[in-house]
């Protein structure tokens, strides 16, 4: 049962030059572990585009159109390499209120865009 | 039971130059509600590129590629200003022969681009 | 019940330019049905970069980002129109393997770039 689903597509240029100019964005949108990658490098700016398209996608499928804490909304990789949401705080209070026991999420990005898509799930 | 999904992108320069220059055209693809917001103002060129997403999204759901009567797809706002689908006539027809009870749809647009993305489900 | 999901986007120009540019990599990547329209006439490129993106989609949904042998994950139509995956090979293995029963597809382009949509399935 689809409890809810969420698309969003991030201009990457924008995001770099609107966005991401000051590093307090940055820190007050992304944690650490999606800021750097696991040897300590900064993560590409269409990846860091990714991500925060997620983290709009999901803030839709929760249906909280006025934002979320951006921390609650982790995306990190598990060891395949695959994309994983991690909610925490009043974003894992609200979606365990709506019912919600899975995430799924998929991000992809080329010809200056990134896009974010998720579907929340309830699973008996 | 996922009965079936949709995704159309379209391009809002395009959309605005090649379809909306005529009124006919929007008169036949868009009702009111989806013309003019709540206060009587015209809707913005992104948000009825995202509409024109939606209905084609839900036409491929559905499986009718030859196209929908437009009006039988309506996208509205609920009052969290979520996008919501409403299907009558021949649409809601088609719908209901399948078995969907539920439509899920999210919508966004950056970069010139306005995208729309459905799943039609059955639920118990 | 949802085993995995996948979005994929792909630069119309640039698949043409640095992906087409030889026969190999059309050969390599797309089966004779995927390469040619029911009359003979070759896919246009737009169509063949959709395919292409659904092959990455299918990737993601199925979490083998290492890639899967590209001819195992074939796009076709129905009698409808409609877009269609079909697994064979190993594939079709890992998808069995997952439990996976069912695919939900959906292609569009536009703005220069096409987009794929995939939901795997598991259904009663």
């Amino acid at each position: 049962m689809i409890i809810g689903i969420g698309v969003d597509v991030v201009d990457i240029d924008r995001f770099q030059t609107v966005s991401m100019r000051t590093a307090a964005f940055a820190e007050r949108v992304f944690t650490d572990h999606e800021r750097f990658q696991r040897g300590g490098a900064p993560r590409s700016i269409a990846s860091m585009a990714a991500r925060f398209a997620a983290k709009e996608a999901v803030a839709k499928a929760l249906g909280v159109p006025a934002g979320l804490s951006w921390h609650e909304v982790e995306v990190s990789r598990d060891d395949g390499g695959r994309p994983r949401l991690a909610l925490s705080g009043q974003a894992a209070d609200t979606a365990a209120a709506r019912g919600i026991t899975d995430w799924h999420i998929s991000l992809t990005h080329d010809a200056g865009v990134a896009i974010a898509y998720v579907i929340a799930e309830r699973q008996p």
